[in-house]
């Protein structure tokens, strides 16, 4: 039985509450003149109290040496494997801009880019057009309807785009047409089964279209697809957990990942202390609520070290409104590490803290790498958080008689 | 997805290098007297250096309890699963003795015994025979055909030997003729699978033939076969890790372990300085290189605590010429623990060390067991040794979007 039935086997209903509060990238590397983390650097009185009356340790996403991206590191995190619900490229991309991808769409990730009079791809980002100009173009390519295939195509971020095809009998078993190489034209799109077959013919015929349609545009007269993919279908948390779940969060990726999994997510503004007031206001009607902050990472890529201290440290600030309402479990962590000196995420085992009525505390005091290191809760994998939490919470039923 | 084929995914070729030092058998246990083990005791001022730079830790070659072999201990070490990849005694014994054991070949592992008139085995080792004269009766069982099959006969040592049978529609699912008691014969060949009928009738032909030739011999007029089995059938560390690694190892069987997983096998000599003064000639030409101490595991086996000490301190003398050479990632560690006051391969866990720019610091300051207990790598199994090693060598991409 994997982890996940028996989890499910377990788990009751209660009034107790879950808090999980993410923040993203948060494992960082030393400052090379402090020998300090990120979270070493923030003051953080709000964390280390809850480090001290909790337990700590340090959290592997994947498995050690493996770095994931956002979309594995949350899925863990939830509580899922995040090798095998690894989700393609284009249903992630069509989840990230909030569109409401359905079961049997097929979704691909699309480039603006330019061609030749050969056709020859002579740059595979069009310029790096801007967004606006992507979503003009969008409008010129969405909408269309091809052997009873409706294909929706939407704008993501510059010259990137997304198109899904909602119809009967499709088949994301279909190779790229973006070869990853320029001086050559796309390549067509190829059934990789014979069910396929069929979606192979919609997409080039879609391709054709969108040639034409961009045939006078410049930079951006053509474009390239890559990952065809569908919804998954996972499990919900409401059915491994029992739980209702709700998410608070900015943006629009995170957003997406958490309707996956059957979270209700709650509408709040950009600004961190905006999802602690959506916390504050909507504690009441879940028992599990995900919360989470971008900002860290986006710090962490970005390779400013004291951006993201100084996120760590507002988050720290804000830390008294979610205490005051009092969860029954309350789990501070990360989806993965992104030092700023490494300007990426990376394969670091992530900080993480429990606090609970019912945990046993160790003598970590502060919430940092090093500190967590000799915590009680040892090294796991993020997939054990959510049982973790659920124990905690008093939500899991004794296994065996 | 297993492990390794997720490794395999993600894993590119690039321009870093990365050493792996085993010193086999380096784990141990307290001297009585002072209760600090072989590694605590030994002076290793380079070690600690490196240790105090790097992140340390302590690894399972397989899970906490198991005593490994020489072969799965060095096949965790490489990142294949330990279980599943074991390799029958005959092909280890003929890879050991750097025999050319090809595909389609059927090693087996042989003594020289002693029976009476009756055929009932009196001795299972023939009065442990020197090896040479072993390699004198191996001659005469040399270069058989039956039923077009070659037969190779090998000294090992002492009364030990290889037999290989090469020809076609050859099946290793053959009994052991050893029973492993005296007082009685030898058992005949039997076929654990109807496949493998022809192959036992062979195999019977061939021990019939020498019981022949060696009848005059004394005490060593018989064979006993056991472990009949062929070349494993790995996918090489190139094919895993798109490395192009290489092995420096003076005994022969690791040097065998080396090339199943593909590596270059380098010329060297037997003794540690040999081998650091090949690593220095070699180290350009590859991007991982495995480098083998014996004499760790040799001493620990003899019960000989201050000898098992001062190859540790000879390795550590020697370690220089290694970070001279700045390889992106230095591993230092064993294949596992070979306490002296055991005697023998031990279950306790194995110290182990990772230095490199990017791996996250810990508060260990000497290379030692109880040291490594809190160390930030936590415990590993020695299967996440080489992706922990890719990973800080920057050789793994992200995994998932």
């Amino acid at each position: 039985m994997a982890n996940q039935d028996l989890i499910k086997s377990l788990s009751i209903s209660s009034p107790s509450k879950i808090v999980l509060l993410v923040i993203d990238g948060l494992g960082g590397l030393p400052h090379p003149k402090t020998g300090k983390t990120e979270l070493e650097t923030a003051k953080t009185p709000n964390l280390d109290k809850l480090a001290a009356g909790g337990i700590c340790g340090l959290s592997d996403p994947i498995s050690p040496g493996i770095t994931p991206g956002s979309a594995p590191g949350h899925l863990a995190l939830f509580g899922y494997d995040p090798v095998s619900c690894n989700i393609g490229r284009g249903a992630l991309e069509a989840v990230g801009v909030d569109f409401d991808l359905r079961p049997g769409d097929v979704a691909v990730r699309g480039n603006f880019c330019t061609v030749d009079k050969e056709g020859r791809v002579t740059d595979r980002r069009a310029g790096r057009i801007p967004t606006e100009k992507c979503a003009e173009l969008c409008r010129l390519l969405d909408g269309q309807v091809i052997d009873n295939v409706r294909i929706f195509v939407q704008p993501v971020i510059d010259y990137r785009f997304i198109a899904v095809f909602r119809g009967k009998g499709l088949v994301p078993a279909l190779n790229d047409t973006d070869s990853q190489h320029e001086g050559v034209p796309p390549l067509a799109v190829k059934a990789l089964s014979l069910e396929a077959e069929r979606t192979a013919k919609i997409a080039n015929q879609f391709i054709a279209k969108a040639k034409t349609i961009l045939a006078k545009q410049q930079p951006a007269n053509m474009v390239l697809l890559r990952g065809f993919s569908e919804r998954p279908n996972f499990p919900s948390m409401n059915e491994i957990y029992k739980l209702k779940p709700a998410a608070i969060a900015a943006y629009p990726m995170y957003r997406g990942l958490a309707r996956l999994v059957g979270m209700e997510v709650l509408e709040t503004g950009s600004k961190i202390k905006d999802e602690f007031k959506t916390l504050t206001q909507s504690f009441a009607k879940y028992d599990f609520i995900f919360m989470h902050i971008k900002a860290a990472d986006s710090a962490g890529e970005d390779g400013d070290f004291e951006r993201k201290v100084a996120v760590i440290e507002e988050v720290d600030s804000y830390l008294p409104q979610l205490t005051k309402l009092q969860p029954d479990v309350i789990m501070v962590t990360g989806d993965h590490s992104t030092p700023a000196i490494l300007k990426a995420h990376s394969w670091h085992p992530v900080p993480v803290l429990l606090s609970s009525k019912w945990c046993r505390p160790d003598k970590v005091s502060q919430f940092g790498e090093s500190a967590c290191v000799s915590g009680g809760l040892g090294r796991i994998s993020a997939t054990q958080i959510m049982p973790l939490a659920m124990a905690n919470a008093l939500k899991l039923n004794k296994f065996g008689a």
